[in-house]
C-alpha cells in the first residue's frame, strides 16, 4: 500500500496560535482514498528545518503533502525548503505569474512585488492553479516519490486537495483500497466495561480493526474496514457489526453521525410524545442540546430553568416545604420538578435535573458531582436516578444532561411501562 | 534556549478522526514558559513507530512531551513505545496502582484488570498523579534530556500540563525567556472595523506584536510580548495596551480569560440586579452560558424556554392575540417575552430571544437568521434589537445568545438610563 506523510508548515502552529485543522482534513482525505499515513509533522517557517523534515519524510513515504508557507511574505519559506530537500533550484513559473497578475487585476488591486515570489517553483514542478487565492500549489514527481505543496489557508487547501491532489494520488499510486468506518455510540457504560465486553474481538492492525474512544460521558466503538472497493469494505463491516452490537447490548444508542439528542427526538416523534424539561444546575444545557436538532419543535415544548429555589416553587410548584425538608438537590425535589414541568407545560413526558455542578456548593453529604435526573411518564410514574459524577463544572453538567437524555431514550424504547395513557397520546 | 518537541500519539489523528487540539494547547503552554518548539509530530498507536519518533525527537530537543495512548486498552502503546526508545523496561508503579484502585473504589465501580496496565511505567520514571482520570502521566529525566507523557483526554492533559509539566520544565531547564500575551475581547464590531481602527499600530513580527483573531461572533485583539523576564514582558504590554484600548473604544468587554457571560455576571452582581431569561430559538443556550460561571446563582434566577407558542402564552403571559397578529418571531413578541419572564420570576432585569435559527422555517419576510433580542429593565423600559445573522443553526444561535448578553452588558454599564428603581434594588 502506498504511504503518505503530512507536513504542516507555520511558526504559528509551533507557538500554539493556530490549531492544525489542515492536517486533519488532509488525513481524512488520504484515509478515504486508501492511502496509509504513518506520521504528521508540524515545523516552523524556516527553510533548513522544512528541508530536513521533508527529506526525512521522503525517505519513509511514497508521497509527502505539505501545507502552509506558500504566501507572499518573507516568512513563507516552503518553496525554498522543498527545493533544498530535493536539491533543485527555484524557477519562475510564467503561467502561475500571469494567473497571479490576472487575479489582482480582476480584484482591482495593485500587485506588490512580493507577490511574484509565489510564482517561484522548484525546477520540474507542475503548478496547481489556485482559483481561490494567489499562491499556486505544486507537485514534484521524480518517478519514485511525489512531493505536493498546497497553501495553508483552509479553503484554498481543501479546494486543491479535492480537485487536484487526491485525483493525482489515486492515479499516480493506483490507489484502490477504500477505508470505510462505522462508529457505534454507547451511553451509560464506562470505557473499561465496554472494553471488557469486546476484548476478545479486539483487533488493532487487523482488518477490520476495532477501536474504543471515550468522549465526555459517551463511549464510541469504531470499526474501520479497508478493501479494494466500497462494496467490499461495507461487507467487511457488515460481518463484524452485528457481533459487536450483540456484545455491547442495549447501551448502543446510535451510529455514525447520530447524536443522543437526535435519537431521543426520533423516538419521541415515533411515539407522538411531547417533552418538557426542568433544569437547575445545567441552567438550560439540556434544552439547548435537544433544540440543536432541526425540527425539534415537533416534540419539544420548552422548559423551565429553575436556578433559584424560588423559581422551583413559583414555576414548577415544587412545595417550599419539600425543599426545606429534603433540599433542592434531592430525589424528592428532582421528582417534583419533573412532575411540575410536565403539568405546567402539558407535555406527555418530562425530564428534570438538579445537582451540584461545583466547584463550590458541596457538603460532606451532598458533594460536588451529586446530581439527580428524573423522568415523569405519561402514566404518572416518575423515575429518578442518582449520579455521582466526576470532572469539572462543565463536564458534570454535560454528563448530567446526557444522563437525563438517556432516561428519555430508554423510555421511548420501553416495551411495557412508560406507555402514555390513551388520553395523553390523543393531544 | 532549551527546546522541546511535541509528540501526539493516536491512530485516530492519522486517520483524521480527531483534530489535534492537544498539541496546540501544549505549544501554547511551552511558548508561554519561553521554551522553543521546533517540531510537532503525530504518530499512530504502534510501539515501534512511537519508539522511532521519540528517539528522533530526543536527538534534537532537550525535552519531548508526548500526549495520548496512556489508556487501559490494548491499543494504548505509549508506555511501551517510550520504554523502547529509552531502552528501559516497564515496571509496576505501586503508588499509581493504588491511586487507580482508590479511584474505582470512590466511584463505586468494579476495576477491570486492564486498568492495571496504566500503572506500568518505564523504569526510573516519576509518576504524575491524575486526579481527573485513571491514567497517570510520567516524567523520565536521564540528566540530559527529559521525556514526559500525559494522557490524551484534553481535560486530564491540561490539568497535568499546568500543575506538573510546566513547573517541572521551568525548574529543570532554568527557563527565563518569557512570552506573555494579552487578549482584548470585543463584541459588536466586525473584524474589518476592528482592523481599520488599529491598522497603523499593526506590527506582526515586531515585539510586542498585534494580531486580530475572529471567533464566532466575537473578535479578539492579541498582544504578544517576549522578554527575558516576566516583568519586562508585562511592561512591554503595558506600554501598548492603553493605546489599543483607546482606539478600540467601548467594544472591549474584557481581557484574557474573561468571557462575556462572566463580565455580565460581575456587572449584575455589582449593581445587585437579578436576571431572568426567556428563550425561544436558542432553546436554553443563553441560560447555559450564564450558568457556566461558578457563583452565577448570586444573580441568575432562571428562565423559561418557550419553544412552543403555547408555552410563550402559558408561562410568559405573551397574549395569544399578539402572536397571532405579529408572529412569535417579532419585536412585539420579543418585548412581551422579556416583560413576561421578568414579572413571572420577579427579576430586576431580563433578556429574551426569539428568532429563526434554521435550516428550515424561514419565509421571504422572516428569513432564517432573523432574530430579535430583548432587554427589560427595572424601570419598566424595554429595548429590542433586530439581528440578521449569518451562519448555520448553531452559529445563529450562538450569535443570538451573545447579542442578548451584549444588551445586558451595556445595561450594567449605562450611566443614566437602565438604573433599577429604588424598590427593585432593595430586594
Amino acid at each position: 500500500v502506498a504511504s503518505a506523510e503530512i507536513v504542516a508548515i507555520g511558526t504559528e502552529l509551533l507557538l500554539g496560535h493556530l490549531i492544525d485543522t489542515n492536517s486533519h482534513a488532509i488525513a481524512q482525505a488520504l484515509a478515504g482514498a486508501g492511502m496509509d499515513v504513518h506520521r504528521h509533522t508540524a515545523v516552523g517557517d524556516n527553510a533548513d528545518r522544512i528541508a530536513a523534515v521533508v527529506s526525512e519524510a521522503l525517505a519513509r513515504a511514497d508521497a509527502v503533502i505539505c501545507t502552509g508557507g506558500l504566501g507572499p511574505t518573507v516568512d513563507d519559506m516552503t518553496r525554498e525548503g522543498i527545493a533544498k530537500a530535493l536539491g533543485r533550484e527555484l524557477r519562475l513559473d510564467d503561467e502561475s505569474l500571469s494567473q497571479i497578475r490576472a487575479r489582482f487585476k480582476r480584484l482591482g488591486r495593485a500587485m506588490t512585488p512580493n507577490n511574484e515570489r509565489q510564482a517561484m517553483l522548484p525546477a520540474g514542478a507542475t503548478a496547481i492553479p489556485n482559483p481561490d487565492g494567489t499562491a499556486p500549489g505544486f507537485i514534484v514527481d521524480d518517478g519514485t516519490r511525489a512531493i505536493i505543496a498546497v497553501p495553508g489557508v483552509p479553503g484554498e487547501m481543501r479546494a486543491m486537495l479535492e480537485r487536484n491532489v487526491i485525483p493525482f494520488l489515486v492515479e499516480r499510486f493506483h490507489l484502490r483500497a477504500v477505508i470505510v468506518t462505522r462508529v457505534l455510540h454507547t451511553i451509560g457504560e464506562t470505557e473499561s466495561a465496554i472494553d471488557t465486553r469486546i476484548a476478545d474481538l479486539f483487533r488493532a492492525g487487523i482488518n477490520p480493526s476495532i477501536a474504543v474512544l471515550a468522549h465526555a460521558g459517551q463511549i464510541d466503538v469504531k470499526i474501520t474496514a479497508k478493501a479494494p472497493t466500497l462494496g467490499e469494505a461495507h461487507s467487511l463491516i457488515g460481518q463484524l457489526e452485528p457481533q459487536l452490537r450483540e456484545r455491547l447490548g442495549d447501551c448502543v444508542f446510535g451510529a455514525d453521525g447520530e447524536s443522543l439528542e437526535k435519537v431521543v427526538g426520533d423516538g419521541l416523534r415515533a411515539r407522538s410524545w411531547t417533552l418538557a424539561v426542568a433544569e437547575s444546575c445545567t441552567g438550560g444545557m439540556l434544552g439547548e442540546m435537544i433544540t440543536r436538532v432541526p425540527g425539534s419543535s415537533d416534540y419539544f415544548l420548552g422548559g423551565v430553568v429553575a436556578y433559584g429555589d424560588d423559581v422551583k416553587a413559583a414555576c414548577l410548584n415544587v412545595p417550599a416545604e419539600l425543599i426545606a425538608r429534603h433540599g433542592a438537590v434531592s430525589r424528592e425535589a428532582c421528582a417534583a420538578m419533573a412532575e411540575g414541568v410536565k403539568a405546567e407545560l402539558g407535555s406527555d413526558v418530562s425530564l428534570s435535573i438538579t445537582g451540584i455542578a461545583g466547584p463550590d456548593g458541596g457538603t460532606p453529604e451532598k458533594p460536588v458531582g451529586l446530581v439527580y435526573v428524573g423522568l415523569a411518564r405519561a402514566d404518572g410514574s416518575v423515575e429518578v436516578r442518582t449520579l455521582r459524577l466526576v470532572g469539572d463544572r462543565e463536564l458534570v453538567r454535560r454528563r448530567a444532561a446526557l444522563a437525563a437524555l438517556t432516561l428519555a431514550w430508554k423510555a421511548t424504547r420501553a416495551k411495557e411501562d412508560g406507555r402514555p395513557s390513551a388520553t395523553a397520546t390523543q393531544r
